[in-house]
């Protein structure tokens, strides 16, 4: 190939940080390509169609309070936003007894309760140290990056309850088990977002509010006005880059450029060959990159029948499946869904099967909101795990990488930048960290201009 | 493809382990095929050419006592033996200051020998209640799971000394960083060889002896013996596999076979697409499997210099890159070799350049060896993490791995198999281990037989 097209900057992924970072450098005035390996937008966010212009979302799905740089994004694109359902009694299960509640807080016995809140006392002060842009400095940080969230948990500790509690609202927002994720990355995700309430929270919290037509909307938007920009199943094999520019290889498209920002978990991003070969600490870093594992299961009716008897969908239990169950309803209510959160697979292989995860899940739905949740309209399931160019959830770093790779995450190599929430200091794995990273990414690139020499 | 060839069994990789497997097979009488992604056989063993005829090893180098099988194969394969040099004193240097000692044991301070010697004791003692089948089963699995050796080092361990003399040890026998690694993986590691001795000794040790002509003779001579059914630069892109058979695509050949061994470390075989999905559980050990990251620094001399000083070669020391030096000469001492291990990357980059890499150890070599070790006449670097097929050393499972996939390693899916040293419960990680995989896995596959229906 002699005559190959030049733009100022490629982006590789066509996810919501890539897109974002793409968007930010067109209105910069640059010029942009979007090159995707799969053959849609929106990366870890997705519709899964249920009927004639009904949908649920297989994705990331919520945005809330203080993720302020997705709620600009979507006003910029004029998308709405509406709240999660609450209204009503939750339900909290625990040993084969339910109970109902108000308000946030499942009823714990009160020795759980205060456990719970020495716990989150002491979690959010140990984060207190760890800055947020360089968590490895840390006074305490080789010793919390030597060990597991989950280990300190079971130290910590003293009541089942309170573990219990941690260890579900944990598995559901980090789509990781706590016994395999180093207690320093997740101090470093308190302290970069808004602690452990607004973690686990929906009103005022991460989970409150949903986007009009889904959060693949976002995507979507950006990919419209970035028009002929993107180009869709084009996986890319190759970055070549030296002083000059970068050369970009993928299977529809070779193109040069003045910067390449790579919007790509890191796990994904090992699976591009890069010529000068990659630093070592950024090759292991994406190397062990732990990605997350997490189906999102769905079961919809014709209504949500649970707002007629007062509760609010809302649930959480020791079930085996529905550990904690919320009401993913459109909109309008014009019909009622179930959503819960299948964590990593574990030893005991009884669920790898579909039809018993599904009638497991039934089952669990039974127990919490009576009889009418046995027979739903339909049935979905979003497993991450399968996808052919995502390798799962967010996940995170295993021990033993945040004080070894510290900022490999993001440093650049030479006219390689990163981006994707992953890279994000704020709001890491999050929709606003995806925005956040992007716009970081476009303003490292934004000094590019067109290599004067041919490179 | 409307006709496909078909054979008994397919083994994809031809490292020790694949091509051991493929070699059982066809000794039971059943016809093989191995399909192998790069342009030679060995996997993670090969030589590096110093000059006409002088060779170094830059993979797996060594053999031992108690590695039976790779000792039984060895003979079988006419290939001999030496003993690594060990005659002479060697060096112990910490804190600026050079002890030359006899034996195995650097004289450490008194108290920091007898703290060794507690951690050793407790290792062993926790090792002991490891099945080494079952590690996941161990009374306590979960919590042993859930952290790291490094963090266990640095809670147990009273002397900084001792606490290095581990560090290094293990750093260079696992390439990995003991902050990084589960204890309960380190534990089970300990069960399934000869114990700490055993995995840092010469002499009785894991280090004992070499192969003449190198390790990869093993496999060149497996290969020759397989002739025509070994297929080179052939990356495997797709397994599909059904109750009657599987199919195996590949870059040079699609082949139809009975069963079919995948003798890759875990972290490659996640670059395989198989259809219908792999189970949940085995996916996610793909993914998660933390790849180790080691390179083999050698000096070359015109002769071991150090032998006429009454020196062995080998020196222990709290050096910057020359932590752990062994004299690699070849067994007629044509040329005098210094060889060092190289960790993983660390925050600090200064080692990222090949040319502060060389000058660093031979800094660290005249500390050690006199100036006589500043001018070898060749430098020879092989580094792991930029192989184009294999994603870095043996390494291991990040912490919650163990208790969380079980025995996904090595229980067969269907008709798939799964070989490679990280699938041996005995001298996991050795060229021993890859030999009992290979086995193993070839018993497994034994039953096959040419499908009589077409698949």
């Amino acid at each position: 190939m002699s005559e190959l097209s030049t733009t100022d900057v490629i982006v590789i992924g066509a996810g919501v940080s890539g897109l974002t970072a793409a968007r930010r450098l067109a209105q910069a005035g640059r010029s942009v390509v979007v090159i995707e390996a799969g053959d849609r937008v929106g990366g870890r966010t997705m519709n899964l169609d249920i009927a004639d212009g009904v949908i649920t979302e297989g994705g990331g799905q919520w945005v809330g309070p203080g993720q302020d740089r997705v709620l600009s994004l979507l006003d910029e694109l004029g998308l709405e936003t509406f709240k999660t359902h609450v209204d009503g009694k939750s339900i909290y299960h625990r040993r084969g007894r339910s109970t109902r509640y108000d308000g946030l807080i499942p009823p714990l016995k009160p020795l759980a309760l205060a456990d719970f809140a020495q716990l989150q006392l002491r979690l959010e002060r140990m984060a207190r140290t760890v800055p947020v842009d360089a968590p490895w400095t840390a006074r305490r940080a080789r010793s919390w990056d030597a060990t597991t969230f989950g280990h300190w948990l079971d130290a910590n500790a003293t009541t089942a309850e309170a573990k219990e509690m941690f260890t579900i609202g944990f598995s559901v927002t980090n789509a990781e088990d706590p016994h395999s994720t180093s207690l320093l990355v997740q101090l470093a995700r308190l302290r970069g977002s808004g602690g452990i309430d607004h973690a686990l929270n929906i009103t005022d919290g991460a989970q409150e509010s949903r986007v009009v037509g889904g959060t693949v909307r976002i995507a979507e938007r950006l990919a419209e006005d970035l028009g002929d920009a993107v180009v869709l199943d084009s996986p890319v094999v190759e970055i070549a880059h030296d002083a000059d520019g970068v050369l970009v290889r993928s299977a529809r498209v070779d193109l040069r450029a003045d910067r390449v920002i790579v919007a790509m978990s890191p796990a994904d991003a090992a699976r591009i060959r890069v010529t000068p070969d990659l630093p070592p600490r950024r090759v292991m870093l994406q190397r062990s990159w732990s990605s997350g594992a997490e189906s999102k299961l769905f079961a919809v009716y014709d209504r949500p029948f649970w707002r007629e008897e007062g509760l609010s969908g809302q649930a959480v239990s020791d079930l085996p499946v529905a550990k904690y169950v919320v009401d993913n309803s459109p909109p309008d209510a014009g019909v009622g869904i179930l959503l819960t959160f299948l964590g990593p697979a574990g030893p005991d292989a009884s669920l790898d099967d579909p039809a018993a995860r599904r009638s497991a899940f039934l089952d669990d739905l039974t127990v919490l909101f009576g009889a009418q949740a046995a027979n739903p309209t339909a049935y979905l399931e979003k497993d991450w795990t399968h996808e052919p160019w995502i390798s799962g959830c967010v996940g995170s770093r295993p021990p033993g990488s945040l004080t070894r790779y510290t900022d490999a995450d993001r440093r650049p190599v030479g006219r390689i930048h990163w981006a994707g929430t992953e890279t994000a200091t704020i709001n890491q794995g999050y929709l606003d960290g995806a925005v956040r990273a992007g716009e970081r990414a476009a303003q490292e690139a934004l000094p590019s201009r067109r290599p004067t020499v041919s490179v």
